[in-house]
């Protein structure tokens, strides 16, 4: 990540940090103690372990190392509310964090409040950049713990026969897909990666040359009519269109449509945030896997992108907008809106704010684009020396990568050089989809 | 189950009514909104949904058939909160009983206040006898759950890391355990099974006569100590103590201890509803296995009784108490007290309250007793007409009879016929034992 | 098991070895190299296995201890071929059993030539009656296996899709199967148990008196004619049929019928060792578990009989034979005819062979009868010392007692008093069903 | 596939199809009945499917399409010996190949008869050079089969608890390992993947151009001692060095070593298809997974090279062998001796023959070396229409990419732009690592 100076970061830090912690505690505010507390499937965790999570990272991280005086808040809560760091000790187990009820949501709202006060001081005073750096990637790792909320919220309510909400918004009026239009890359030599200008990951790092053909992607998302077309056309039943593992996950698990959606008096309905809705055609697919992303892709006659495509592609448009830890939440961009936390219908919005009607502004938002690059290191990375180091590097087999951001991305968080990775099979991401094809 | 006339039956109905409902508030009081709704494995329940499940059953066995404009309080709630009734329709999967956040711990609280309150208007006027009976069944079916929502909630504490207490009580001074007599008995024609006085289970029906040779039966329970001399002696690393499957069981399970045991800085401890305690030599042992107790009996030169011999020395004994619906609470005899529901140790009780140091005054109480008996129907055993039949004759096979009650079952509800029943390997249950050899 | 004297049982012995031992050959002979080495599921032995550790019996009980200077055939024998005797050492895992292809079959036919040929001096000797009750155990054990062998050999060929044959037989002619009609026994103290005369397993031991109320059983088999009327009428649809952990084993292992049953063309076949057949109706149905022999009883207004009353039964009638080791072959009464194991027709056979038309010969015969009784010791029982004590009694719990033998029992194994057991939802055994009433 | 012209092919290729399918056969020879039926887990076949498929495959898709009037062997085949070709028709379920008796040896060894019989009637006549294209395909396709055939055969007699071997051979003299040297390259623009001439797999093309930066790959293949240092230094025990799926299966599946490595009295042995033989340490290490080999090098301050990067450095060797179907056998530079399918040890061979000790010859033999590269198709790449196209496209997920062939690879079948693929836990291929570095 890159260094920040003493002087300028501090005020900045401070302001960052309220707002990042703040729209973590409204996120989880229309969920239960009970909401909170379940774990759906051992990918997904209880709304209060992230909650708790976050914290401990910035108590483990800067406080206790940088803190001096600073006495952990319970020496128990290492142990539960460290997710995958083995340089820092022991842990509980993964799949077993819906079994632990204590500490519940009201020890856990004392737990934050205990760092926020402990953090609200250190940032009162000059400090070290290296130290500067960790507030910084502590409140960027809980911008991404934030969309992980929602996606195990969701996928908590999901599993509630009676469908609950998580919040309610109006059906949005019908939208008017247009006509797949193709946006073409000459190909060449192009530089891959952030160029050390802004917070970045270290995933996103060295930036680096690569060669590529010529190549055109989708100017808009694949869309729920799209995939509709594929379900009627036998997209769920015909092998010829899957890779092997992916046909062999369409049998076992019987996939006949998108996580979530579900037929009912002959219709596609779909479970969102706000319970069931119809599904709306005019809206991106989303809670797809790669698995079905290659397979639809296959059906168009298409492929997905490389993100080395996907990458050369957004940096040749004008418009993606720079990071900025806690941007204005409102969505703008197709990012979070926590009012409304779902993909919006293309051609719904006016033309003049710049999206589908007109030249799409950038290709970010909405929902997470599968491309077809496995994630791996750029040439010449390194992780960080410490604990920190495993933040992505070990991550980095048996799955793909991610780009662009969704409707669940907290608005300043993605970029065009932003990596995020599932495996093939994992559909409870806000994942869906942008062709590709070789020109 | 034995029919009650209209006239006398009603005020103690409800006034047991109100008793018995009470106390699972009573019970589930120290348990948090995050406790109540996790789900530790498949065989626990949610407490919440002991707490709404129990209200479930008296809306519609009694108020749905038998209160004319009964409305439903949420009609999505019988999927939900039907257990194992088929007559009645669809349900929600047992396993993912801890998936369902909504219902609260509020709403179930609203759930139960409305059914208590057309409940008490039901029970203010004149009752059919089948309805009475019905009724007294559900308060039977609540106390049950009274004890599983005390074994549920200490299995969900007991996989917190923490260990968490669900309450307080002092360590009990050291007891002085005497050694082992024998009750001894001559065999002979006996009759087995409910009289049809009082409330029975139809499983303790019909009453018939069994022919036992000679035999004799522990005055007491076998102790904590007695199970560390067990341990000790190699007990769990000893194949021919076992019965196959017990041995495959340990072998895959790495049993070492009852459930709830282990071993730190080189002495055993034991998880309780009162946190982590050391093992309390003069305790019964509780939380033992069919097979372990099975395999202790063995290496102890005895066996587990038959069930029919321990009913039959039971009722040789002149002091079982009657079934008393909402009976005084307190845990007198060895049954539940709220305060501690743990079994007490041996010898620490007065002489003169007729527990160990004279004779004992009954075999029951403290902890289930696990008898050789495989749970099957007695002859000529015919379940009850419609889904209230579902109750026990389904569940005869592959499950053992547990005899006795325990310092979880609420006062009043155990009798010297009655019969639990568990599967071989389960040990969440307050199960122990009780020696007994043939003469 | 009772002794013999020295003197008269060598003869005996050694011709009833012969037998026995050839007879295992001759049940193996149909069997390819392939066939006899293949496992098919955990509970299937491959049929080179059976023949080897039968043979390992015999070494390792008899001729090791008793045979001084006798060398060990393989030294590795004793892991690969010991079944479940913890007392003589590890042992290979039994799901394992199909990965090892070597020895293969011509080595294996060496190591039983060995041993014969070791057991056949042995035998020429005067005989130690311990020895000598011993051999007859080994020569017991050996028949078990050889319906070991046929069960499992037919459900490893039944598992290849083009359902080769075991050996061929004709059809047989269509049976008339004579409405049911029942037998009466008062009831009343009977004795149950071998009475130690002749040679019997130590779980038919010690005999000991029971108390039986009135009862009726079935004077003949059901039938698959009574079984597809048992479908036909929804059996496998209605919950209210079934045990809880029936219905549960029902739906998640998708049973339409018993096993080897499959609908084809609208009717129904069942694979036989003679390949697929068209389901004869009056053949006793057979492959049924526990459970749905228990379905059945409660579909037909009925219920299985205990052991007790199975045994009462048999006694009461004259023409039960006695166990003959090494009896002739060919299948009298029902039992083992190797060129056509599977069971008879019922009406088929000509009424003067004192089979179905006239008075039934006996309760014994064609398949295995499920009883409702848990599989325990009897009241005094107590495994043998030393190694053959783990024969039977560590398989005392959760078993269900079948009674009779079967189209796969050699004949002179089974006897009225013979204990067989398996799991309730075990279906690869010959097992069929009587059905009982209390009178 | 390359196109090849008609007039020039026949003999070549009957004589190719001669030698192939021979070598198959001496392949399978010492494995007895019994060893060709068993399949030791779901990714291993048995051998008798290997025979089987691989004429499956000259009968579906040369015979049935191209040789007028041809009658398949057995209609029932097409269903067992299908592999994954979902365009042909349904198939047996691959995990269940070990269940299957029949066909035994002798009928596989009859159909391979039939089908060898008919092609070369087909072989004798002018070719079409499309079907000459896919006869050339089928001996590829058995090739790849015969070092199948070995993994499973070796894999299948290492779970046999007495050891058995495959062949013998004699245990090689001490090896000298020379320190690791590296080959340095300096990176730019270079053409990866077939260029047309000769045979290649559809995966290798096209042919395209990819931006390097300066590397360096190891001389030499990473030896048995360097692993024994890495695993004397807590290599199996240290979290830091793995990749976090590594980690995991580290602790899941107690990997302490390579497959087929155990400690014994103190030193390590290795089970080979000889039998279990003491670890040489001058041997290359093989058996390792990519999850293994990742942290290897790791370890050792290096990395693995991406296949591009291998690619290059083997195309800037001059030595590469071309790929000649039915090449000598006799393991000449690293690849399959039928007589010792092994790794053979680094320096044991004579420096005139171009292997380690003076500048290696190439890249390519003894053990299959993992690449950091996920499998997935070149820019441009399309499938094959038909079934065949089903050949590779359809793996292109969750697969690591090894280079360079093993010695249980026919000579001839593998080349510098070869590809072969398995997941990144597999460790029964013959697999081994180089190591690579950023210049």
């Amino acid at each position: 990540m890159a260094e920040t100076s003493t002087t300028t970061t501090d005020t900045r830090l401070a302001s960052a940090y309220d707002a990042v912690r703040a729209l973590t505690e409204t996120l989880a505010s229309p969920l239960s103690a009970e909401d909170q507390t379940v774990q759906s499937m051992p990918d997904v965790s209880p709304t209060k372990w992230h909650r708790a999570h976050t914290t401990w990272f910035f108590e483990t991280f800067v406080l206790e190392p940088h803190r001096p005086g600073y006495d952990v808040f319970d020496p128990g809560y290492g142990f539960l509310f460290n997710s995958y760091y083995e340089g820092v000790g022991p842990r509980h187990a993964r799949a077993e964090r819906g079994l632990v009820s204590r500490p519940g949501v009201a020890e856990v709202a004392r737990y934050r409040q205990a760092v926020d006060g402990a953090m609200a001081a250190l940032l009162a005073e000059p400090l070290d950049p290296a130290v500067a750096a960790l507030v910084e990637l502590g409140l960027h790792h809980e911008q991404q713990h934030q969309e992980l909320l929602l996606m195990d919220a969701k996928h908590v309510l999901s599993r509630n026969p009676l469908h609950p909400a998580y919040v309610d918004w109006p059906v949005s009026p019908p939208g008017e897909v247009p006509p797949l239009r193709w946006l073409e890359h000459g190909g060449g030599v192009v530089a891959i990666g952030h160029d050390g200008d802004g917070f970045c990951f270290d995933n996103e790092q060295p930036r680096h040359e690569v060669l590529l053909t010529p190549f055109a992607i989708g100017e808009r998302l694949v869309t729920c009519g799209e995939w509709r077309a594929f379900i009627d056309d036998g997209g769920y039943r015909r092998p010829e269109l899957w890779l092997s593992e992916g046909w062999a996950t369409v049998v076992q698990q019987n996939w006949e449509a998108p996580l979530y959606w579900e037929r009912s008096d002959g219709e596609w309905h779909v479970f969102t945030l706000a319970g069931i809705r119809p599904v709306d055609p005019a809206e991106p697919v989303c809670h797809v896997s790669y698995l079905e992303a290659d397979a639809y892709a296959r059906w168009a006659g298409a492929r997905l992108p490389t993100e080395q495509e996907w990458e050369a592609m957004a940096m040749a448009m004008a418009t993606a907008p720079a990071a900025t830890l806690g941007a204005v939440v409102g969505g703008a961009g197709g990012f979070l809106d926590p009012a409304r936390p779902h993909p919006r219908p293309l051609g719904a919005v006016s033309p003049g704010a710049g999206r589908p009607g007109g030249a799409p502004a950038s290709l970010l938002g909405e929902v997470w684009q599968w491309t077809s690059s496995s994630y791996a290191p750029y040439p010449g990375f390194g992780p960080a020396p410490g604990a920190v180091g495993e933040y992505n590097g070990k991550f980095m087999v048996n799955q793909y990568v991610l780009r662009g951001g969704s409707c669940a991305t907290p608005p300043g968080h993605a970029r065009t050089t932003y990596r995020n990775f599932f495996p093939a099979s994992a559909r409870w991401a806000f994942s869906g989809l942008r062709l590709a094809r070789s020109a």
